[in-house]
């Protein structure tokens, strides 16, 4: 049976368009795993088994038929915020335990029709809102690098999912770093493309105008053919851009030669754990000898950003659950922590909402000035390594931080000014966890971010590093 | 010397670009028709005299130099709200009456360029915000028709001006009506374009998602004129669209052959005054006489969009001047009316203004599928001629209704929705006052509206009627 901890997206595809393995043998490969392993780790809130294979069988008849697919056979993982036809869709909620969509997701459906095979929904937590109770309300999702230890989120599971070949891809969502935090916290690869650049049609909200919807994978060029895939625009979500998919997405050139990447010596790089500005630093060195210029950067003060992400957020989670929220029934199905959210934001106003987006106008105006001197900015992707299940602060340089502050500061910029990010892996902690590296690019010029990635990813092999407890036993 | 009364914006600038006018004549008319009504008229806060006529000798100087102009030498008034370098911008408030910018607005910058002479800025609502209080704090505009009655607003100087030839050419701004009001009660034509294709930058805001900024003229040709200076992107208005400006707007071909012409039966013609039913009914077939197909058209209920663009207005406005609401001093300035509203906007939540935001998307995909069946879309731009000062109620049906929804229902969903408008004269009341006829677009098809509105004034002579206090002493 095929070993889906050593290979990738688009080496299985490859294997089944040839007719060198079929989709139905990689979904048992990636049910089996699933088997296996996800009662201690709980990446999924649903495993779809018989309707995989069922899937599966489709893209096999279809290939025997003539027909070849970008992403022929490769097992999919969905946060659970996207609707999935016929299969639940809970958004990690009690709320919408027994949500079951008649359609899917844009996304979803892109992905389907690419060749992919859903084999489940992932943990994620509730309604991408709480921070604490990681998956509250089944189970908690565990780092398979240290199962006392978070994911990250809040599509966790995904991330799971992927550094343990429970999938190949997998489909997530970020408003404040929900795919870069758990890709980087877990040693797998996470895009939050940018602000209209894939549809969020079929997907739960969370903010409108900062979602976004993205794939996480175990390379970059995985990353690339999923985005080729993803991109484009849809009719049925107002946000989604006319602007035409690049070129060169698959297969990906890695390149680095030439790209000025800007070093930012304020906020991003201010306060670490060791073990990360370690990392960083060699990840400087292997970019500057894969060809790239550094440049020393100042930047602007990180308040009115997380002060604006803040207000936003809060206020469209709300308008956006409303009708849920006010319902007696269903609102007492909410944790503490998600419902005490949504009702504070009931008490945000309009001019302080307003206020909000005038600061994040001239904050996105202040970044574009910044990218005229460099095309990718570089930073860690969280300042720390993943840390215990129910931690809610962390200490560094001596100071003890909240942990929403910690894991999202480095993010979260990037949803207020919609620009897109990559979080590729990039070392290990003393400890054995994972470390990750953020690229930032332009507005729509992911293309870039992928190339620089690539050849990073192509210097080093810290995506080929698979957790002990994914290994498959031997015989 | 000459007559403003009986010409127009083109017909200048061509005189003038043939050194057969000079443009200091032409301002030198402007300015003795402000002298001789405005004492009693006040269309202009704000005089611009000796300034007006340096401008005009500049361009006369550029002129014999070999330079031409789009618009030489038209005397051009300016809604107080938009930036006048070195001249004082009171927005119609005491709270500005000191306030002088350093830089003309975008919009004023580009008339100056094409040849246009300043001449005053003019009498508007305070903060276009006010209703009944027109004007309130720099003395009543009257109605040249009628001068116990209002000229509409807020942009109502301006309408007034271009009636009685104090100025060939102005430049208004449009939330919810206040081009294309005054323009329908004085008499004169106004457009009110597409959210996003005029700058909006060095406006006094009102309200960010919805505030326009387009011409007002004696003519279709000339607002066409206008409208290709004033068209096209400028980095400063993040609002601001990159579409090309549409070629044929100057010089304008009308015709109305083929178009298909949309009449609701639904709200936009239930209620009117009789003599505005029968000046649209006339009207309908001069556009059919003129090759246009008429469909009648059903419309979806008006209330909310009522409600949204109301609760969106009260946000924005009261979140674009907190700072000077809240300063006691500045807050104590407003009238009673406008800080009242100002403060009622602060009791919006945020939820609340998502949720208008919300509906409004619904609505824009609702007019958005309604437009395939039709071009252009007609409605009376007011249901009622114009009214006496001070009435805040008129009797329609036998019905009372309040005077600003009268006045605003017909117009102020196409702020909602984004789409331009153009109101041209169609006719008088028994009682000699002006009625205007809306003609309304797809998002960005102003040229169809205008070539309409050419063939519509071609048929017709309702735009060359002069209101008798107008009429310049014979000798």
């Amino acid at each position: 049976m095929i070993d889906l901890t050593t290979t990738t997206a688009l080496d299985v595809a490859r294997r089944v368009n040839a007719r060198q393995l079929s989709a139905v043998e990689v979904t048992k490969a990636a049910l089996e795993q699933i088997q296996r392993l996800d009662d201690s780790l709980n990446a999924f809130i649903t495993v779809t088994d018989a309707q995989a294979l069922d899937a599966a069988e489709a893209v096999d008849r279809a290939i025997k038929g003539g027909k070849t697919f970008p992403l022929a056979g490769v097992p999919l993982a969905v946060k659970d915020s996207f609707h999935t036809a016929g299969v639940r869709t809970t958004a990690g909620s009690k709320a919408l335990a027994d949500f079951v969509p008649k359609d899917d997701a844009n996304a979803v459906a892109r992905l389907k029709a690419a060749g992919c095979v859903l084999v489940g929904k992932s943990s994620m937590h509730e309604f991408a809102y709480g921070f604490t109770s990681q998956n509250a309300h089944f189970g908690d999702c565990k780092n398979p690098w240290d199962s006392t230890r978070i994911p990250g989120g809040s599509s966790g599971g995904n991330a799971v999912a992927l550094a343990t070949g429970m999938a190949l891809a997998a489909l997530g969502g970020d408003t404040g770093g929900s795919i870069r935090m758990p890709a980087a916290l877990c040693g797998v690869v996470g895009l939050k493309v940018t602000y209209g650049r894939v549809s969020r049609h079929g997907g739960i909200p969370l903010s409108w105008s900062m979602d976004t919807v993205g794939p996480m994978t175990r390379t970059v060029a995985d990353a690339a053919a999923l985005l080729g895939v993803l991109a484009g625009h849809d009719p049925k979500d107002p946000a989604s851009s006319q602007l035409p998919v690049p070129e060169g997405l698959n297969p990906l050139v890695g390149n680095a030669k030439g790209v000025r990447i800007g070093i930012p010596h304020q906020h991003f790089l201010e306060t670490m754990e060791p073990d990360v500005a370690n990392a960083i630093e060699a990840a400087l060195q292997v970019l500057k000898d894969a060809g790239a210029t550094l440049i020393d950067v100042p930047f602007p003060s990180i308040d009115p950003v997380r002060g604006a992400h803040r207000a936003i957020i809060f206020s469209e989670a709300s308008a956006a659950h409303e009708p849920l929220i006010r319902d007696q029934a269903q609102g007492a199905k909410l944790s503490d922590e998600v419902r005490s959210s949504f009702v504070a934001g009931f008490f945000i106003t309009a001019t302080q909402y307003l206020a909000a987006q005038q600061a994040r106008r001239r904050i996105i105006a202040e970044y574009r000035n910044l990218w005229n001197r460099f095309d990718v900015l570089v930073t860690p992707t969280t300042p720390i390594v993943a840390t215990p299940i129910g931690a809610t602060t962390v200490t560094l340089n001596g100071e003890e931080h909240p942990l929403v502050r910690a894991f999202l500061d480095h993010t979260l910029p990037f949803n207020l000014t919609g620009q897109p990010g990559l979080s590729v892996p990039c070392g290990f902690s003393k400890t054995g966890l994972p470390i990750g590296l953020q690229l930032v690019g332009r507005p729509f010029d992911e293309l870039l971010l992928l190339r620089v990635g690539a050849a990073f990813e192509a210097a080093t092999d810290w995506h080929k590093k698979t957790p002990p407890v994914a290994r498959r036993p031997v015989g």
